[in-house]
Formats: structure tokens, C-alpha cells, sequence
């Protein structure tokens, strides 16, 4: 590929109709090592989207990429790669080349990757670090994934409150190419304590001579290294900063949190959500083969047949009323399916709810005693919509009146558990999420058959005889 | 309440415990008219804090507060007010306060509140603005709820590619205080054609003397006016920008979008989408009555009697086989159960990676043809399973044989449709979460009941012989 190809080329990208067209010349520019040609292709290509053209290549190809297209691009791409590509290109990239990469990526992606090599490859990249960078690493990599200290990076501007504006900003000029952001700067003490912050455009549009101490705001919102992300994340939502300080237990400033990578926690936590409360585990994309897609869903289903059997079992209980009145055999299933989606209703309410921080202040038992009377309002009038129509089907006035109880009773029962599940599992520090769906399910399941067929069993001569 | 007990309620309010414990002293300083008072109380609180203190109080009260406090404080916090509470006091504000509060607020925000207004209240308001801000208003109101329009701000800062630094440091020094960010300029030219972009960060660190054109950023991530929103989240999130440029067809330089509106809007996409999975309307919260619960839940309800009745129907079509063999009416909510979970797995991989554009470049057929055969392979070995349990159980060999093969088929069912109906919902352009949780589940358990029995009932000689 000439440079004149390599116009076209970029061209044909740009218009991102096909990005996979090209990557034949990529991959043999890569091989021929025309660094120029690979620079030229890319140039003015946003990284994410060079990233999403380079992602096809094999680990062994997008190590040469970024040898061949050295620092800082390299790194602006590298850094928008899936992360098991990322993986896959260090353990082939040259020792040189891997001392550079992690030497100026951010101290949060840095972190995520070490933790996912091999222990051998681990104390090799802590060798190619200098004495800082590696204690920043050992201090992140205690973090748990769902705590602040995983999210935060150390490279975050500060200054001393009695600096004046115009020594701050010469300051700000000198870190900024090693800062994270530079729009939010903080002010801290000798012993690192956080006194305040101010913005950059603060900073340029005060006097030089004012010093930062008088302008700094001191009413500072600021999370912990061990909150949760999920509380960060709402935090930063409500607050709409563009960064959250993080502090340790002697409030003394360790890193900051930007909104970059809690825009991609607030996804993510969505996502596994939504999975979880559809019976799945979270590893799952459109994109996966079969393979990984039966053994994401397949567990969850298994899980599926015991509660499910155990429902069956309750019919089985009741086999000679049924055998009596085969029309209950036909309704138990409105009731059972009906209990099913509201109590996935009241579910989804108080888990969302959750996730989002809204049920701080709310009482738990406000919650539940609401959804309970939402079941009984509910329940009541379904339950005379489903008593109507059996009416007209069946012509059987008892068989009506047990459908409307049955419907009421377990329509309390989907807002009782439905509500109760989630915040139980919450208060004995387990996700509210996983598998409450099933269990939700399989309860209003149980509950409408239990009811409706138990009232059936009662009055089955009032049934039988009409 | 005195000063000096102002201090003492700050300081009870800061602990972040009992906001509302105080809500009576705030109330009567209101009623004083004490404005010192209320403004030491809300010192250094940031104002999404206020607004959540000042939340119980009732529109006439919020309007004497924002008329004592005064701007810029009273905007600061007005705008951090639940969208209810801000309509209930601007209809109490005196028109002085009113007109200041309009021409100070965010040009996005304002037009989400005139939209709720009624005919008469937004004439006055128009009436209150200025020529410029009035035809802003004029625009944003034409944008739809999801398009890129409605969320934009008119209020970016710009600079001409021909200045110098020193002169578009300068430029910005002023446009400052009216501008929702400064740290990215956008550079356009005397058609307001967008030509670039420099960052903060970028300005403060060049030369004074270069030109802007030489040091801008060509390529220019942007959007459209009328892109859908969620579109604008996605592109977002993937690019770590703070803000995107919004542009008209013309390729002019309209307004922007910035991260904080974004962060929003993600967390209630997600939201919507499992509200509407769970077969729910959205307006709905922990917080909300028993009334607007119901009335939330109940339509869905009602949907489900419908769909639940077909499914019921099907059952009383083969009443005669199960009158026979009892075993059926166990293990046919069984076949249906676990066909609607599966169906409900694929239905939320599907909806969630079309939320989140992954779904581009992935060929519709080949998403389909992946969750059929999922489907045939969760469904052999599931079957597998409770073919063996119920063989164990009734002792009934064509029984196992006949629920195998139902359960197999009905897994495909799952997979078929639970890809197939979000897709095509999409296609036409509907709304791909929208009930089609309830559709999913409906047929897999009509296909559940029709395979499982109308095997039965073919072969319901054999299945009497065991």
C-alpha cells in the first residue's frame, strides 16, 4: 500500500459504511512495517474509532501496530481496545514498547489490565515500572471492582491554597500533559488533606494576583475509596461534576473519578441489571457465539426447572379436582401468569430504584405495605375481568367466584414479594437483582396455584354442581 | 430564627440525616421575609442539596424563596428542582423574578419547562424575553422529546480560526459567565459553518501568538439536530467527550450537548427499557402513590388477561387428553415457564445492545439463526432433564418422550421470537422494548401448551398404555 493508496483508504473508513474493507492493507502494512503509510491511514481518526477498525487483528498484529506507530498515539488507541484485546497485544509486545505503554496509561485502565495477566507477566510489568508508578499500582490493585479506588485515577492537578492564580495557572501548564483533567483543580495542604477545588475557568477568569485560597470552593462533595461505584455514580449524577475527589479514611486526597468512566459504569450497571433480572448472568453480548450464549443462559434455566417442578408438583397435589373440573386446569395458568408480571413489576421498581439511590429515606415497610394494596386493587379488578369471562365461557358461577379470590390473594402475594425479595437480599448484602426474578416467579407461581386450586379442592361440590 | 440559630440549622442540615427536620424554621424565615437568614443557611450547600432540602416546601413558598434569594443563587438551585416543583413556582413568581429567572436559565432547560406550561402562562413568559432568547426558545420548542435538539444548548463558546490565543483567551474571559462550558471553543467561520474545535486545556498550554486554525481539532465528532438521543448517549459515551457539537442540515454550528444532560439521559433510557421489559409505563417511582402505581401497572395487567386467555384456551382445546392423563396439566406450565424465561433472555440481550448501538454491523439473520440454535441446545438438554425427572416421577416413558421433544421445540420457539419480535418492532420503527415482553411470553406459552399436548393428544393411546 502506497501513501496515495492510503488516501483512499482513510476516505473509505471515514465514511463508515465498511470499515472491515480495508483491513487486508492494515494487516500488510502492519507486516510490510510501513510505519508512514499506517500514520497517514489514521491520521485525524478519533482513537475510539481506529480502535473499533483495528479490532479484528490478532494480538501478535496489534502489538507491530503499536511499535510501528510509537507514543502517544499508540497509547490513545491502545486505551479505547476491548479489554481482552488489550490483553492479548501486551503479553506480544516487545519489553521496550511495554514500558512505555504502561508507564503513560491511566493508573485506573493500567490497574484493570495487571489484574487480568498472569502472575509471571504481572512482576515483569511492575519491573518495567519506576518506584512511583509501582507504588500507585500496588495501592490501586487492592481495590475490589465495585469500589471507588478501582475507578480513580492519581493523576489529578493540585495546588497550594496560597499559591495566586497567576503561579497556579504557570503550574496547571506544566502537569496538564500528565493530568487526567486540568478543569478541576485541588487545592490541598502539606499533608495532602483536601481543602478545595476550583475550576479552571475560575482560575482564568480571576485576577493573577488573587490567591487560590480566596477563591477555592470549600463546600466540597467527595466520595471514599471504598464507597460502592454505584453510589459514586449517582452521586456524580445529581451533582453534574465533571470529576469526584476521592479521599482515604484520614481524608487526605488519593485520586480523582471522572465522568468518562462513570458514564461507562452507569451502562454497565444497567446492562447487568436488566440480565440479571432476566435470568442471566452478565457475560453475555449480540455479538457472542453460541457457545458462550448457552453457557451464559443455560445455568439460569436449570435454576428454572427445580422452581418450576416444584410448581408442577403443586398441580399434581390437586390432580383429582382438576381431573373433576378440567376448566381449572386452564385458569390456573391466568392466575399463575398474571401473579408472575406483577410481581416482576414491583420488582423491577424497587430494583431500579436501588440502583439508582432512590430508596434512601423511603421506609422499607412504606414500600412494601403500597405494593400490597397495589396487588389488592389490582388484584381485585382483574380478578373481576377474569370471574366475568370465565362466567360467559364456563357458565359456572362457583368457578368465577374462586378465580377472583385466587387472583386478589395472589396478586398481594407478587406486591408482597415482590417488593420484600429485593430489599431482604439487599439487607443481608447480597444483589437484590440476581435471582429474584426466579424466586418472584416461582412464588406468585406456587401462591396461584396453591389458592386457586386449594378453593377448588374446598368447594369442588359447589363447583361440580355448577 | 435568629443568625446564630441559622448556623446551628446549617450544620444539622450538612450531616446529611434529618433534612427534614429543620423544614419548619426554613418555612417561617420565608415567612419573615428573614433573606439573611435563608442565605446563611444555604451557604456553601451545593444547590442540588438545596433543592432537595427545599423539595416539601409548595409552590408559593418555593416562589418567595426564589424571590429572597435572588439570582445567580436562586437559578443555581431552581434549576436542580424536580420539574413539578419548578412549574408550581414559576406560576407563583412575580413577573420581575420571573423574567430574570427565564433569561438566566439554560436555554435546554427552559424549554422543557415553557413545554409544560399552559398557552396563556408561555405567552407571558415569551412576552418577558428578549428578541434573541425568544427565537431561541422559538427553536428548541419544534425539537421532539428524543431528538438532539431538545437537549442541546445555545449557549457554547466560539471563536473565529483567525484569532490568536492570546485573543481567544481574552474572548473567552467574556463569554465566560454566560456559557454552559468553556472548556471546549468551537471554532466557526463567519457562516457559523463548524470548522473545529480547541480545548481549555489546548489554549492555555499553546503560544499566545499561534492562531487557533493552526492548532484546532478538524475532525469533528458531531450530531444532528434531529438525531435520536440515545443515539447522541451512545456516541458519548464511546468518544469521553465533555460536550458534542449539534449541528442543522446546513452543517452550522446550532449548539451543544454536554456530558451532564447525557449522564441523565442514559440513566433514564435504561430505566424506560426495564420498565418496559417488566411490562410497565414508566412514570413511575418508589415514591409514587397506590393511585399512580395502579395506574401505571393495571393497563399491562389487563393486556396479560388477554394474552393469558388465549394461551387458557388452548389448554381447554386439549381438556380431553388432560382429563386422561392428569401429568399434562403439571408438566405443561413447565414447558411454558421455561420457555418464557428463555424467551425473556434473548428479548433482553436483543433490546439492550440496540439501546446501546451494538447491534450496527450485526446482520439481523445471523442474531436470529444464533438464538434458534441456542435454543435447540438449551432445549435438548433441559428436556433432557425433565424428561428424566418426570420419568422418575409418572413412570411414563412416551410421557419423558413427548415433553422432550415439546421442550426442545418450545426453547426454539423462545429463541426464535424473543430475537425476531424486538427486531422487527425496530424495523418499524416501534419501539423494540414496548410489550414485547408480554408478546414473547404469550407465544411461548401458547407454542408450550400446543406442542406439549397436541403431542399428547396424537399420541394419547400410546401415553394411556405408559
Amino acid at each position: 500500500m502506497n501513501i496515495h493508496k492510503a488516501k483512499g483508504f482513510r476516505h473509505a473508513l471515514n465514511k463508515d459504511n465498511h470499515p472491515k474493507m480495508c483491513l487486508k492493507d492494515v494487516r500488510s502494512a502492519i507486516n510490510e512495517r510501513q510505519t508512514e503509510v499506517l500514520h497517514k491511514a489514521f491520521v485525524g481518526f478519533h482513537p475510539a474509532d481506529a480502535a473499533r477498525i483495528l479490532e479484528p487483528l490478532n494480538g501478535s498484529e496489534l502489538a507491530n501496530f503499536i511499535e510501528l506507530i510509537g507514543p502517544p498515539r499508540a497509547l490513545e488507541i491502545f486505551e479505547f481496545l476491548d479489554f481482552q484485546k488489550q490483553k492479548e497485544t501486551v503479553e506480544n509486545l516487545m519489553p521496550e514498547a511495554l514500558a512505555q505503554l504502561f508507564a503513560n496509561m491511566s493508573p485506573d485502565d493500567r490497574t484493570d489490565l495487571v489484574k487480568e495477566l498472569g502472575t509471571d507477566f504481572q512482576d515483569r510489568v511492575l519491573g518495567l515500572l519506576i518506584h512511583k508508578e509501582r507504588q500507585d499500582l500496588f495501592k490501586l490493585l487492592t481495590y475490589s471492582e465495585d469500589q471507588a479506588g478501582a475507578y480513580m485515577t492519581t493523576r489529578f492537578a493540585s495546588v497550594e491554597p496560597d499559591y495566586s492564580i497567576r503561579t497556579a495557572l504557570d503550574r496547571l501548564r506544566i502537569q496538564a500533559p500528565t493530568k487526567e483533567t486540568i478543569y478541576y483543580v485541588y487545592v490541598v495542604d502539606d499533608q495532602l488533606k483536601l481543602l478545595g477545588f476550583v475550576s479552571l475557568r475560575d482560575l482564568i477568569m480571576s485576577r493573577p494576583e488573587v490567591r487560590v485560597g480566596d477563591i477555592m470552593v470549600t463546600n466540597i462533595i467527595s466520595v471514599q475509596v471504598d464507597d460502592n461505584i454505584e453510589h459514586v455514580a449517582n452521586k456524580m449524577a445529581r451533582y453534574d461534576f465533571l470529576a469526584l475527589p476521592v479521599l482515604d479514611t484520614k481524608g487526605r486526597l488519593v485520586g480523582i473519578i471522572t465522568f468518562d468512566d462513570i458514564l461507562d459504569v452507569i451502562q454497565r450497571e444497567a446492562t447487568e441489571d436488566m440480565y440479571k433480572l432476566a435470568g442471566m448472568n452478565v457475560g453475555e453480548q449480540i455479538s457472542s457465539s453460541v457457545a458462550r450464549i448457552v453457557s451464559n443462559r443455560l445455568p439460569w434455566l436449570f435454576l428454572n426447572i427445580g422452581t418450576s417442578l416444584l410448581a408442577a408438583n403443586v398441580i399434581t397435589t390437586f390432580g383429582g379436582t382438576i381431573e373433576k373440573v378440567i376448566a381449572l386446569a386452564a385458569l390456573m395458568t391466568v392466575v399463575a401468569t398474571l401473579g408472575g408480571n406483577s410481581g416482576n413489576q414491583a420488582l423491577t421498581v424497587v430494583v431500579r430504584s436501588m440502583a439508582m439511590g432512590d430508596t434512601t429515606g423511603q421506609r422499607r415497610s412504606l414500600i412494601i405495605l403500597k405494593n400490597i394494596a397495589v396487588g389488592l386493587i389490582n388484584g381485585f379488578t382483574c380478578g373481576m375481568v377474569i370471574a366475568a369471562v370465565s362466567y360467559l365461557w364456563f357458565d359456572n358461577l362457583w368457578l368465577s367466584i374462586i378465580a377472583w379470590i385466587a387472583m386478589t390473594a395472589n396478586q398481594i402475594i407478587a406486591g408482597l414479594f415482590g417488593s420484600l425479595i429485593p430489599m431482604a437480599l439487599k439487607r443481608f448484602n447480597m444483589d437484590p437483582a440476581h435471582g429474584s426474578s426466579i424466586l418472584v416467579t416461582t412464588l406468585t407461581d406456587i401462591g396461584g396455584f396453591m389458592i386457586f386450586l386449594g378453593l377448588a379442592s374446598l368447594l369442588i361440590n359447589e363447583l361440580m354442581a355448577g
